[in-house]
């Protein structure tokens, strides 16, 4: 994994460092955002999405590929966009132990002294950018030079996971403002956002990559769907109880933005009536002092809704592990796949 | 020109079709999204983008094409990101005589008392939906299925097209915060952000969709890069003098928006010292009435500003003419390339 994952690095830097050197060749005032997206882009990220790509690429008989591994990477960028632009929705202050983009142009602004709102020349440049990031993952797609009828296989793949995520992101804010905590469709929005679009799809991509058969698909999606399930699952129970340090995030950022995660629908299910009332009065209050999240993280644990989400983590992770062990995969392939579960669903960060 | 203007609707029509149908199976939610982008995408637009890549590919001996008319149309949801992002990004109520996105969603919101923030939520949509036309763009451009060499020489003009209209975007953005009001430097934004996207690259792009020659390309570029900096400084003026039932967006608003544009470099240079300070104060006041935006006027007016950027524009027209006749077209092409040319820096909308 951890070649793959260089690979992807390796793959994502000269891309990053090709379009920086562009940037500054357009104008030399392009140099901060130049800045900024390969920092961003370079400082870290688990990979996941290119490094299940190229798993359902290895999964299916592919042999190692510098070019593939280029294709794969793309899914990376199709990520920065969702997270320079969820980070701003959100009005997130942070990623991966760094300011995030809005709030990185908004610094540049009040340091350099510029005119009119700071806040609103960050929001601006992180919009920009994270088009730039969407805009680059066809380029880096494109550069990987695949076969006319290899490129016809996994684009549509691309196109429906990239349409999926933004749908996905929509469906998540609505949910927030209908204040919706029905435990199917918050199941439903982590399928969509992670589901499919961490797992399932990349893992389709690097199947499309080979041409591979109906059954390997299956077996993917039979793998994919309930790990990316999990996947988000701990997302949410991280967002809540997770540390700081670690995650790179404010404790209880997802209570603060009122995430109607599938976390909180079992809290609403299991919490008595005043418990309910203090937990809906918290959600999307972004004054929320850390003594408030401390009182909503004990409701959370006394009701047994982090136990239960541990719990449909853990089922999801027993359905992910044997669908791989039914795959008949090769030893290697086999142990890449169970890996990778672990470290979905099992993560700190 | 009716005739093509026609077909990249048509083509813009069955494919918003196909993805809107697409959104709501995926989940009817969506069926707010689907709605407001196929509106936005449907109900009018001038189509330069696509017409000019379209008289690209004709006058370099390309035969009428759908295939070719799809391919076009995919610059055109490229704008429609740009578009949906720069309203929001300018707080702009409205586009087209209709709602900007951002509004639209934001009055959703408050319509079905939403919780949480309506600017917010409309905010969220606006980003979400501009990255979806910006992936859709992609899916346009492949679903055309170009021949493997004619993708390869188009692509890297679409690319280029795309990370030059996010660079002059946020050059645009930066030069409004440090207040830049030099000449050189709002006729460099005006270049990227218009010269080059709006016109000369769609034309290369036409042109590589045949896979023309290079003394062709040169006279594209002579052709279309005055014309697009002429287009962005009729753009200028219709930002400060425009009517608002025609151009669909309210009087003054680049005023009000702080806008560096030419207009305002010509202005600063040529007004009083007193004038000077009375337009540095109102750039970029979002409070401004209508009485402060008729003074600005005054100025803009007084100084010969005005009649400067018209006489840049004139010199510009002439150009491209120019280039044109020495471009040996046949006749109809000719013609077509001058009604462009017309209807690009005569236009009151």
């Amino acid at each position: 994994m951890d070649e793959i994952r260089a690979g992807v690095d390796r793959q994502l830097a000269q891309f990053i460092d090709g379009r920086s050197e562009a940037l500054i060749k357009i104008d030399p005032h392009l140099a901060p955002v130049a800045a900024a997206i390969s920092q961003y882009v370079l400082s870290g990220g688990k990979r996941f999405r290119p490094i299940f790509a190229y798993l359902g690429y290895l999964g299916a008989g592919g042999q190692p590929s510098e070019k593939v591994l280029r294709a794969c990477s793309a899914l990376e960028l199709v990520h920065v966009c969702a997270l320079i632009h969820d980070d701003l929705m959100d009005g997130s202050d942070s990623r991966r132990n760094l300011p995030s983009i809005h709030k990185r142009f908004a610094a540049l602004h009040s340091s350099a002294s510029y005119q009119g709102d700071a806040p609103r020349f960050g929001a601006a440049a992180a919009i920009l950018l994270g088009d730039l990031a969407l805009a680059w993952s066809d380029q880096l797609l494109a550069q990987a030079e695949l076969d006319g009828s290899i490129k016809e296989r996994c684009l549509p793949v691309f196109y429906a996971m990239r349409e999926e995520l933004m749908a996905g992101q929509y469906l998540d804010v609505l949910a927030g403002a209908i204040a919706d905590s029905d435990l199917d469709r918050a199941l439903k929005v982590a399928t969509l956002k992670s589901g499919r679009y961490s797992i399932e799809r990349p893992l389709h991509f690097g199947a499309a990559l080979v041409g591979a058969a109906h059954s390997l698909t299956k077996t993917y999606s039979d793998y994919g769907l309930p790990l990316g399930q999990a996947f988000q699952l701990r997302d949410d129970l991280l967002g809540v109880f997770g540390d700081p340090a670690v995650t790179g995030k404010p404790a209880g950022d997802d209570i603060r933005e009122g995430k109607r995660t599938v976390l909180i629908a079992l809290t609403m299910e299991r919490a008595s009536v005043s418990q309910r009332a203090e937990v809906t009065a918290a959600l999307g209050d972004s004054e929320l002092t850390s003594e408030n999240v401390e009182r909503i993280r004990a409701i959370i644990e006394e009701c047994g809704a982090r136990h239960e989400t541990e719990r449909l983590i853990e089922d999801r992770f027993q359905d992910a592990a044997g669908a791989i062990e039914a795959g008949g995969f090769p030893p290697e392939i086999a142990s890449a796949f169970s890996s990778m579960a672990i470290i979905a669903t099992k993560r700190s960060s």
